[in-house]
């Protein structure tokens, strides 16, 4: 680009923020320190910040912000809470971060239909609390408490997914905004449709590529009758997944089933305080009415025991599976803590389940001698299941090392016919084994982001690499 | 176009057709009677027959054919069972019909992940017989013997969605053969993933604008413990009604909840010779351990009762199962066997539950009076319901009579957040009502179209119109 091609270029985009002050008046802020806390990235990822941060309040403000970014080319990056894992929401162009928080109303709960509307900046846990007197509950949970627009704009699932599916299964419509500023709606509220294509499902797990989602329609469920959780430790790895695989196949619809390795357990127990036997140990919960909770906690049982599974501890009241669960949820954080200021790195591979075993205890493996702790949770009713390295941020040989172990890990699920990953999405960090993964399909991919984003201005960089990405 | 132009144009097609000849040798064929056979709308829509049919063998043959096709620029129709409803197969430009019943392949089944790859070209019924030996089955069941490619391209569901989720929720992957003859697959066998753009969500339900399915991969579930049908006539059709959304909000995981009407019910037991009641009538089944069948029939029986609900008959051995639910598939022909000679049109509409009593009522008041006989099924508990009307050929007011009631209960369902098209699909017949529905959105729909088959070779003028398709 020439001088004066460039002088041009800045003076347009200094253009495009004037008219975005002017929209959003005291919403819209250049201020240091929030555009760097809006530009950094939960994990390994160098953080980039954005140029300007607009905090919206409805659809149209985002249509008529997204209209002046479209005018002037500036990029767009959506944020919700910032807990994505995969530098999702760095500002590799610059650009403006559309903080979507203030979009918090809960639109319509539709108690008979289980179903509800909501902005897309609500949280899950916003959510829970306002469906709980109820009797309904929204049950994806991928530990963090993220929006629900990043939620369904990354296709996360976690703890509760082997049950009730993930937010692919459980958006039933989106409002958008689209590239050039217009709203669409990608479907209406019944519960299926065969009317065209499937956009609900193209923008869920897009990442932000293709457009701004504002509002969400989402599934809900009743709260089951009972709920019963509790946790058996293994007498080995292949042990405990091995019971996962049996009770799967056998059918029994587990509301979640975690598997947390000696290594985590211990790093829960140090940070929260728990005196869980350091082993690996699956995490259960089940959902029904008594009877058939009842049945599925015997079926288990039996399966447990047949694979070397120790004694069940249970948490029968609320507070007791709650405090169960959150030693669970700080998983990530207690693997931090074993390592005062480290960096955390969490893969994410998910592969059929009977390949699960055999993937778990070669990557166990792979992490025997390392220099940094690795500890190993995992969604293992789904067959996803991540380590942690926990880097010292000063040792780049520690994230050579962490690459190295990734790769290995990330070609063994490829060649077990998995996913690069199961529920953290592409960002930055799974570009190039997007195309290990999905071949001459890519190119696909490649042809809806022009067709929809032909300027590249959603989230740039992100997904898929289009010029003028580096590489 | 001139005289000149339009004569180099034949030629190439002409040109087109005998490489094809060249390449599937006696697999490809001009024959009027099969031309025809292949052209044939099973429902109201006009017939337009190809102007070749060819069987392909393997994706590799498909690949090779479609490249022919879209270097001499000609239309492509996949067909499978053609038991579609909306004229999807209809060859409405012309061009090339793939019949894809020679390729009939159970290439993998995976007991352990409870999944299978087959050919696009098996139906239903060959892969559960397949399955039964091995204590799995899958679900999705629209009633006519459609081929598994047919069933995803549609987005098919039927009786079982209820519990089971529809194509939608069941194909796990995709191997397509795109609009330039290249081979693609759309996803990894793991259960979940969070890679990019959902291509198989965006290929079901694309009725083959999109590109030809080969392969389709797909869950499945072990067969139940027990499985209970019963039947149960009502008083009055809101009872009815009421009795599956008040099931459906208590969340009992019914496996099958069908309604027929009282015209709908007479006809089956003429076509049938059965003898129900000729009264609102709900078919249920239910699924599970011998106990939780239990508690799940106690539930929904006394939801009945509280319903104006009769005594439920039960069909307890498979025989009798069986013979239940073919008097239930049998519906449409039963339908049809009314008035010999006549011509289905079957409406597809799909609303919130909540509203479902509302519309199905409204819908009734509709038809009373009318010249032809029209019944009413439905997988009421999705929401989604079908009038048949039972036409005469030779009357055009009939006709009218059908697409004016159909209109209103079209614009009835939008009204109420719901869809035009539950499960057939838009082929020719919902075209219009895809604009009513989905707004802007479709422009989407149009550039996506746009972007993957560029010169409109795939299925052309089916879903989407776009030029030279007739208005």
């Amino acid at each position: 680009m020439s001088i004066e091609s460039e002088a041009r270029s800045r003076a347009d985009f200094e253009a495009g923020l004037a008219a975005l002050a002017e929209l959003l008046g005291e919403r819209f802020t250049r201020n240091a320190a929030i555009r760097e806390q809006h530009g950094k990235a939960e994990t390994y990822h160098a953080a980039r910040t954005p140029d300007a941060v607009i905090f919206p309040r409805s659809t149209e403000e985002v249509a008529a912000a997204v209209a002046i970014c479209a005018r002037h080319a500036i990029p767009i990056i959506a944020y919700g809470a910032g807990t994505s894992l995969e530098g999702n929401i760095t500002a590799i162009h610059g650009g403006v971060c559309f903080d979507m928080t203030g979009m918090n109303r809960i639109v319509t709960v539709n108690e008979a239909d289980l179903d509800c509307t909501v902005e897309a900046g609500v949280t899950r846990e916003e959510l829970n609390l306002h469906l709980r007197d109820k009797g309904l509950f929204f049950p994806i949970d991928p530990g963090a408490n993220a929006t629900l627009g990043g939620m369904a704009s990354t296709r996360a699932s976690g703890t509760n997914a082997v049950r009730y599916g993930t937010m692919r299964e459980n958006v039933l419509a989106l409002k958008v905004v689209t590239p050039e500023g217009r709203i669409i709606t990608t479907a209406r509220r019944a519960r299926k449709s065969a009317a065209g294509y499937d956009l609900t499902r193209l923008f869920v797990g897009s990442e932000g590529t293709l457009g701004i989602a504002t509002e969400v329609t989402l599934r809900l469920y009743g709260i089951p009758e009972t709920i019963s959780a509790a946790v058996c430790p293994f007498e080995s790895l292949q042990g405990a997944v091995d019971t996962v695989v049996q009770a799967i196949q056998l059918g029994v619809p587990m509301a979640r089933i975690e598997l947390l390795d000696d290594v985590q357990i211990d790093a829960v127990n140090r940070w929260a305080g728990t005196e869980l036997a350091v082993r690996n140990t699956l995490f259960f919960e089940f959902h029904g009415s008594e009877a058939h909770v009842r049945e599925q906690v015997e079926t288990v049982r039996a399966i447990s025991a047949d694979n070397g599974g120790g004694d069940f501890s249970w948490a029968s009241t609320t507070e007791e599976r709650n405090r169960l669960w959150k030693a669970r949820h700080q998983a990530y954080y207690a693997a931090l803590n074993l390592r005062p200021g480290s960096t955390g790195w969490s893969t994410d591979v998910c592969v059929p389940i009977s390949r699960l075993a055999e993937c778990i205890v070669a990557t166990k493996a792979d992490l025997a001698g390392i220099a940094m702790p690795a500890p190993i949770v995992g969604h293992v009713g789904d067959g996803n299941f991540h380590v942690t390295f926990v880097l010292d941020p000063e040792r780049p040989e520690e994230f050579a090392e962490a690459r190295r172990i990734n790769a290995r890990l990330v070609e063994r699920a490829l060649a077990m016919g998995g996913t690069c990953t199961g529920e953290h999405g592409v960002g930055l960090g799974k570009i190039d084994w997007l195309e290990a993964e999905h071949g001459e399909a890519v190119e696909l991919m490649r042809r809806i982001k022009r067709a929809i984003d032909p300027a590249n201005i959603m989230n740039p960089g992100k997904i898929l690499r289009l010029p003028p990405d580096p590489a």
